[in-house]
Formats: structure tokens, sequence, C-alpha cells
């Protein structure tokens, strides 16, 4: 079924906003269109509300720009969390996964990117000014590079390391090595390098 | 990542709206959210309000029940259409498919689904009162019985011959027979031996 004419404009619009999304084609955006037709008014309204607000009335973060509904995220107010650490990530996707974990009581700051010249993305897009503000201020004992291990973020995490080596806080990465479930003869030769070269001793 | 805390409560609904719909899990839904609050506000209120229109604003047309933006649907209204042909269809989906091939001239009329005992759907849920209202009043000379070929499409068109065939109408069925591209040791035995009984002259 092909989409020459749409018995209606309200029905067609909805269809091309719900195409215009990532991974969603034209047949699965009519389907998706269909099933909120079937649905109560009440229901659909709600959605249409929630990308509504969602665009209109989110926040983020001043302090480590996280995406939050109030002015200052749940993170940097909660008094629990140890604020002499400061974890760099590029977006708030990271910020969820390292929270998952449980493993980490710090803050974090969020870049909004990393430095990619191919997509014209330079260090001035990204919020590293307001990093080394908050560094220069003082208090901050270690920041913890959390990019990606990719080209990208490799050059951000040099470019981060040149500008705030100088003041008074530890600069550490991720640790790398072997993931779990990897097996050695499918693992990269980077990777099973630097496992060999900052092996630890072993723990029951 | 899984998704045990969301950094906001907005961003969470919206994910849940999103995963709600049929096909869309969790981490595709949070990857279409992530998505919107890339775009700017404009576009993604008029999202948001193509999907509140949707379903507050529209209509279904008064006269064969397909989806329409006025109480009457533009086939309906169309005066060049022929009166007399009346194509019965299970959904608008169906209509569009119809409308699709540019063959057919007639009116509609859209059952709002088909007699399925095993989902709770019998006669009395659709729209065949009103059917039964147009084909009494006269002006009607063919009913074109248009459902899928399954049981529960079988079902309805036996129960739709029963209640239509004392008035002055046609009633006739789509062709079956074996469909454009298909190669006939795969074409099952009914559909061959169907294609085989109502076979046409040779046409150049």
């Amino acid at each position: 079924m092909s989409f020459t004419e749409f018995p209606s404009r309200l029905l067609e619009d909805a269809v091309n906003e719900f195409a215009s999304l990532p991974g969603i084609g034209r047949k699965t955006a009519f389907r998706l269109v269909m099933n909120l037709l079937r649905r109560k008014p009440a229901e659909v309204i709600r959605f249409g509300e929630s990308i509504i607000k969602l665009r209109s009335e989110i926040h983020y973060c001043t302090v480590c720009n996280n995406i939050s509904d109030t002015e200052i995220c749940n993170i940097c107010n909660n008094t629990k969390r140890d604020r002499s650490l400061v974890c760099v990530v590029e977006n708030i996707q990271d910020v969820m996964a390292i929270e998952n974990t449980r493993q980490y009581r710090g803050l974090y700051h969020v870049l909004g990117g990393i430095i990619s010249p191919i997509d014209g993305i330079g260090p001035a897009d990204l919020k590293i000014d307001s990093l080394e503000e908050k560094v220069k201020e003082g208090g901050v004992s270690e920041i913890i590079l959390a990019l990606s291990t990719t080209m990208e973020g490799d050059t951000t995490n040099f470019y981060l390391y040149k500008r705030l080596s100088k003041y008074n806080a530890f600069i550490t990465t991720l640790a790398r090595g072997v993931a779990m479930g990897d097996e050695l003869e499918y693992t990269d030769e980077i990777t099973l390098g630097r496992a060999l070269n900052n092996r630890n001793p072993y723990q029951q």
C-alpha cells in the first residue's frame, strides 16, 4: 500500500510527523497512527501533551547540563553525593548508563557532544568553559573523563586534559580492558594489549 | 542500558507514551524522545498538536464510515463517482488500498471490522444496519464484498449475503486467483483450484 492520497489531512499530518522520526518509515508511521485512532480520546490527548511538555517545560541543569524538571537536577541537589568528584560525559544517556551501575556517587558534567571536526563540532560547541570554571573555583579533587573510546572521544579527552591539567585536580579515565562476556580470540589487539599492560592482582 | 531511574518525569512520561505503541520497545522509545529533544521547540509542539488534533478533530463519514476531515468524506461528496456501486470493506486501510489502484469509481461502506467470534466481534459491533438501510433505500445496483480471504472474511461475506440478498442489488466479491508474481508451485491448492475453474480467455 503506497500513500498517494489520504482521506484526511489530519491523518496525513500525523503520519508525516511519525515518519519524521529516525527508523520509522511511512508504513510503520501509518500503523502507529491507526493504533492511536483506536484509543480513547483522553489517552491520545495525554500522548500529545507529553510530547509538547517534553520540549517546552524541560530544563537542563544549570550546574551539570543534565536533563531535569527543575533548574538544578536531582543529582546536583543531592547532598549525599560526593561534590569533589566530577564525571565528564557526552550526553544524558551516558549519565543514565552510569547511574544504573549504582557504583558512582559523585557529580556529572554533561558536555553535550564530543569534538568531531567531521561533523563540524569544535570545543566552542560543547560545555567546556563551564567545566573549566567549575574546576578553577576549586573543590573538585578528581575529574573522571568518561567519553567513548572512539577517535572523537580520544581527541576530546586530550583537549580536556590540556585545558584542565593546570588546575589542582586529578584527571582519570575509565578503565579500558576486556569487557564481561568477551571472548579473547575476538577481542581487538589494542584492547587486549592495554588489558595485558594494566593487569590487576587476581581477586576472588 | 535499562531504565531504573529517569532524570526527569517529563522525559519518563514521553518515553512511556512512545513505548505504548505497537512494536516500539523502551529503548526505541527513548531514542525517539531524544530525537525530539534535539529539535526546535516549534517543531515538537506541531508534532504533539498533530496527535491531539488527530483524535479530537477527526470525523468518520456519516455515509460510509470512512475517516474524514468533514462530516461527509471526499469520496461520498464526489459527484463524479458512481453512486450505484458500493464496495464493502473492513477498514479505512482497505479503502486506501483500493483507491490506490485507481480502478474503482464507486462508493464505499466501511464495516469497521469483520465478524470474529474468537475476538468477541459479532454483527452488532459492525456498521451492518446502516449498510442494509442504504441498500433498502434503493439506488444501489451492486454490492461488492471486498473482505479478506480469511475464515472471518468468509463468515462475514456469508452473513452479509444472507441479509442483503433479498434486496434488489447484485452481490459480487473480488476475483480470487493467482496473484501477480506468484509462482504456481508455491500457490496453495484452493487458490490454484479456483483460478483453474474461473479461467478467463487469454488477452494480449
